[in-house]
Parts: structure tokens; sequence; C-alpha cells
């Protein structure tokens, strides 16, 4: 089955704001097997609207609209569908209690405008809404189905994922289908291709296996379609473990997680504490790091030696390593971790220099020449790394693979 | 005059992909007066974009098109276009000179695919590209224009920006228009607008006004459509002046740059060096801050206070203040800019300590209280702000707020 996304706000024609909301309900819509056929933004305007959705109904058996359902006088969506669905405003109890409590929990007091969000087409299913004061709503028409959710990110994802997904699946009996996600880092696509083209030509016809890449990361995402739950997620489990049979050492995790989040189970589970040492990356690996919550239960802090005085007075890189080996090399980048262990006192260190550009490369250490260090307090390793010549992507790079690199120095998985 | 933007790319689709180039082109189409009706993004498939451009060319006088210009097979636009104008495809001279001088800055080697890149549609003007293989293509038909760009988005920005904008701008003879674009942070959109009705009444006609707000900042953009280049800049530059009189000190930048930017060339022209010490923004601020090129200029480092005994050790905040007054206090916050200056010696001091959340709060210091203090070596200022109880926001508000506070310190215009 085909589906539309239209988002409806001028924000967002004016370039003013990125349409994110349409990429989470895409990728949601293809995680259970539905295909988006086109992804639509128009502006508020009644008549524009009623067309959008007229035009779509030709061709998707479901049209998903977010955006446009706010108290002020330029929010047309409502007025538009109800036309369209030759349907009449009426104030629903359920909304207006929700509306009212939402209100409350703000400490704000109940006005004209929020009143009026209670009143919705007398031929919708409403969808009550959490978060907020709009509600959604679900028309169905000769089979098939328009589906209208507010646009402020945080109110429609929860309505989407908790209770409009549920009803599609339900209303178009969509296939069950399960995924599981592996997170792979530090192999680039092509060689992973190569190494997994054997595994791939024998994987079980039923299922499908998608590489989703990004500069940090690609994920592998294997699904199948399924009668019986259990069979299909064994027979997913067994090729998983076939993929930690063959780039084990890459796979960073499962599921929707990130490297920092992996890191923080691992040092919670072994009550170990972290601290880093950043020059190039400029405090970017500890922001990462705290970006998770309950960080401070394993995380010290950092060192971001961006000036050479830094890395001498604080971490106590010798003068004459910086003068001879120079602030990026090997011998730096063991220094600054073994100096932030003294003067942190943290279980492991991560230390990162490098050149980050666009200016300071020289021909025998061009710009993207980054060097990283992993240590605790018996051991000390250090790679050298070079991601080319864009700063914000050396910085990205620079920090996953740091991350990257503790995670298999925890692990046990480096053998030099 | 209107126009319509198609982006062709499954990836988006999928939701694997943010269109971001929808974004980058509405915004500048917007700038030089011209309407976006629409933003559609569709497969990559012949008929579906000969559809998409046709239902386009109904309504709007302008279609741009970017994606589907790759050379592997399931690039489908060129094919499309040179059917839907009826055109051939033929070898070019100068795009076949482009991509083979393209090619050999990459080292790499002319293949097959590359050189099938040179056919374009005997029936439009190519656009060259300066930054890849896959050339832009503009086609007029009744007055109306479709223009082809590739989907990598620093080819198509620059390609739009130095060569499009300009060409359209010829074919449509669109209005001149002057924008200047003010910075404003640390005052509500509905204060702003309070405090800026008067001078909004008063505003001469012509000039028209955009609040653009994002969490950390409101950009106000004036626009004035002109005959006269040099009177119309003139009127704008009175307004802005009239600006300054009435928000002068929330005001941080002109054009198209960010608080970052601004500290970064006040610390240049004084000669000044900082310094930051973050426990809950985690060394974000330190990022920003070296996010921009050329920063070790004045940037010396930072020390990420995650825990008190990084306080302490390194700072040197006293284990009394941590105790009586607690991490997150005037004293502590005073006492970590006072110690990093005195570890680090920085001209300039900023320190933050806050609970980011979400757990940590108490009833007299909840979620989103945070302290931020700056400093020289001879005064020391610091503020108290709450932000809120989602973590990721108190990260980034704690940041630009911080970098404010130091804007305002370092220009004497805080009075205590």
């Amino acid at each position: 089955m085909k589906a539309d996304i239209i988002t409806i706000g001028d924000e967002i024609l004016i370039g003013q704001i990125t349409d994110t909301n349409s990429v989470f309900i895409a990728e949601n819509l293809n995680i259970i097997g539905v295909t988006v056929r086109q992804i639509i933004t128009v502006s508020d305007d009644k008549e524009v609207i009623k067309n959008a959705v007229d035009n779509s109904l030709q061709k998707a058996d479901l049209v998903i609209l977010s955006g446009g359902l706010g108290p002020t006088d330029d929010d047309k969506t409502k007025e538009a569908l109800a036309e369209y669905f030759n349907s009449k405003l009426i104030e629903n109890a359920d909304v207006l209690e929700d509306i009212k409590r939402f209100v409350k929990s703000k400490n704000s007091s109940l006005n004209d405008r929020n009143i009026k969000q209670a009143e919705v087409p007398d031929k919708c299913k409403v969808i009550r809404n959490d978060n907020g004061t709009a509600a959604g709503m679900w028309f169905e028409k000769d089979k098939k189905v328009v589906v209208s959710m507010p646009a402020v990110p945080f109110e429609m994802k929860e309505m989407f994922e908790n209770k409009v997904l549920n009803l599609i699946k339900e209303y178009f009996k969509t296939p069950h289908i399960i995924h599981k996600t592996i997170q792979t880092i530090g192999i680039p696509e092509s060689e992973l291709a190569e190494k997994l083209s054997d595994w791939e030509k024998n994987l079980d016809s039923k299922i499908s296996l998608a590489y989703l890449p990004s500069p940090e990361r690609i994920r592998l995402r294997l699904s199948i379609t399924c009668d019986n739950v259990e069979t299909a997620t064994e027979k997913l489990d067994k090729e998983i473990l076939e993929l930690y049979k063959i780039i084990g050492k890459n796979i960073f995790g499962e599921g929707d997680v990130y490297l920092q989040d992996v890191i923080g189970e691992i040092l919670l589970k072994n009550k170990k504490t972290l601290a880093t040492a950043e020059s190039c990356t400029g405090g970017n690996i500890s922001r990462l790091i705290t970006s998770v919550a309950g960080s401070s239960k394993y995380f010290k802090g950092s060192i971001v030696a961006y000036s050479n005085e830094v890395k001498q007075k604080i971490l106590g890189v010798s003068p004459f390593t910086l003068m001879k080996q120079g602030a990026v090399s090997k011998e730096t980048v063991e220094e600054m971790a073994l100096g932030l262990l003294k003067v942190i006192n943290s279980d492991y260190a991560i230390a990162v220099s490098g050149i980050a550009g666009p200016d300071g490369g020289t021909d025998e250490k061009p710009v993207g020449t980054i060097w990283i260090a992993v240590s605790d307090k018996y051991k000390c390793i250090s790679k050298k790394y070079n991601f080319g010549n864009r700063r914000n992507v050396n910085v990205r790079l620079a920090s996953s693979r740091a991350m990257d690199l503790l995670r298999n120095f925890i692990e046990g998985n480096i053998t030099e």
C-alpha cells in the first residue's frame, strides 16, 4: 500500500524551518511496510490544503498530514478537512477535557482560542493529544484514510508512535514485519558490502537487508515479513549471529543506540570512569558523552587542550615532545592520555590531537591527520587517522572513532 | 511569481535522509522575492518525475529540481527531462571537460559512467558544475523555466548561489530587494514585538519586517524593494540605527553570523584570549567556540568539570563552597571562573554550572537552574537562569547565553 505525507506550513516554504516531521513519519511508515509515494509541503491555505488532499487520494491509500492545527487564524487544516469531508465542526467533550488538563498543567488559563480547538469535524475519529491542545483526526473515505496531526514535533511523534501507527496497522492489516538494526563503525560501505557478499547471497529469501550509511556509522537493517513472530525472530537472530562472526569488531550496538550510549553502558556495568583530553575535537567528545542523561555517574570531565600551553601545564605533556614530535603525534597524544589519567584520576582516558583544518596542514601532516590514544593505568594504545579536509567532518569523525577505539580497548578487541 | 521545488530521491521517501536542499533553495528564493508554492519530494522514477514537473508547470512559473543526476542506473532525472522536453541526449564538450578535470583532481580515472554524464538534452542550457560530475540544466517553455541541479548539497549550493540565482533574476526580472538581518539574543519574541511595536508602526511602508525565531536567537530581517540601491540601503540603515537605540544590547550581530563568530572577532580585534570551565554544558561551549576556523588564535582551552573532584582539584573550587552552597551556585560558578583564569591564564573566562536534567533537581534548584559567570582579571559577574526541563535545550541555551554574557561583559553593556 502507498502513502502520501503532506506537511503544512508557510515557515517551511520560506526556508525558515526544516521539515523533520516528514522524515520521522516516512521512516516509521517504511518500517511497517508502507511505501511513501511522495512528501509534499504546502502553505496554510484552505483551498491549497483541500486540493493537496484530493490529489493525494487519487493515488495513495493513506494520506498523513501534519501542521496547521494551532489556535491562531492562520491555521487552516481543520477547516479545510471539515469542508473536504462535508463535515460540521462540533465541540468534542474528550478533546475539551484534554485541553483543560493541558492548560492547567502549564499553570495557564483557558481562553476562547483554546475552547475553539475543542471543535472537531463530526465525521472524524478523534486522536487524543496527550502533550498539547490540538487533537489529531482520522477520516475514512472509500477504504482510504486521511490522518491529521499537529506540527509540534514532540506532540506529533508521541501521537504517531503510540496511536496512529497502531490504527494504520489495524485498518490496513499491514503485514507483520520484524526489523533488527545492527550498528557498525570503522568500515567503509564498499568494504562492508564485499565482506558481507557471501553471507548476503545465502540470506534467507524472506529476509531483506538495507544499508543505512551516515558519515559516522553504517546501520544494517534486517527485515522479515512473518506470520509467526517467534520463528521469524529466531531466523533474524541466527543471521545476526553470522554477522558478528564476520564483522563482530565493527558492530558497536543493536537497535537505536549511539556510541555514547554504548560507552555509557559499558562503563556503568564495569563501574569504571572516563575522562577525555581533546585538542582538535574541541570538547565535542565530552559534549557527546555528556549528552547521555546520567553520564555524571561515569564521566569525570575533560581537558580541552587547544593550546600547547594547556597541553604542557595541565596535562603535563613534555615541551621536548611538543617541539620534537609536534602537537599532532603519537608521542603527544599518548602523553596527553597518561597525563589526563594522573590529573583527573579516571579509569580510562581518551586523547585526541589533530589538524582539523582548513589551515595548519603540512606535506608531512596534511589537514585531516588525527592521532587518537586510549589508555587505562596499565596500557596505552594510539592510532593515526586521516579523514580529509573538511573541518566539521574531521571533528565528527575523530569523535566517533575515538569513542569506538575506547570501546574496542575495553572489550579487548585490539591486537597490536 | 511562483516557484515549485521538487527534490528527487528514494532515500528521502524512506526517511533515511533529511531534505535540507529544499530549505536552502526556498530561503534563497524567498530573499529574491519569489514565492515558493510547494515543495515536493518524489521517487527516482522517470514517469513520476515527468508527472511532477508537468503538474508544477500548471501553476508555477519556475520549477527547481534537485537530485537524480548521479552516474548510477537509479538516477532518472536527466532522461525524464529529456523526454518531457522532447530532447535528445548529446555529449557536451564543456561538460566532458569539467568531468575530466574533476575526476583528475580526485586522482581518479575516467570511466564509461562518467563519460555518459557528459550527455545532456540538446534543448537545455547547461549550467556547469565546478564541484562534481553532474551538470545542471536550464529548460525554457512558454515563458516558464525548469532548472535541474545535483543533490549533493555542496555542489547544489555552489551552483544555485553563484549561477542559478543570477539566471533567475535575469530571466524573470525579479524586483531588486535588499535585505539586512539583525541577530538578537536574550529577549523573548513577545517582549521583542512589544518593544518594537511603536517603531514597527512608523516603519517606512516600503520596508517589510520578518521575525525569524529559533531557540537560541531571533533574527529580524528587514527587506526593501528598490530601484535605487543607494537610497534603499540608506533607508534600511536608518531603521537599523533605530533598532540599536531600542534593543541595542540584545543585538549581537548583523547578517549571517553566530555568536561564536562574533566572540572570535571581538577577541581577535582586542588581542585577548578565552577559556571556559563547563559543568552542565559538558564541553558544548568549547565545541562551538572551536567550530570557528582559526579559533586557536584566541581560544586556549576548556576544563569540563563534570565531577566535583575536577572542580576542586583542577579549578580550585573550595570544598567548603561545594558543600555549603552546592555545585550549582553563584559562589561555585564564580570560583570556577577565577580558578580557570589562574590555571589557564587566559584574559577572559566563562564558567557554567547547572542542572541539565532530567534528574538532579530539587524544590530550591529545579531542573533547568543554571549559573553562568564571566570574568577577567579584575572583575567577575554571574547570573542565574532557568531554561526549563529539557536536557538538550538546557545545554544549548546555557551555551548561547554564556557566550552572550561574555560579549556584553567585554563590550561594557553590563550594569550591575
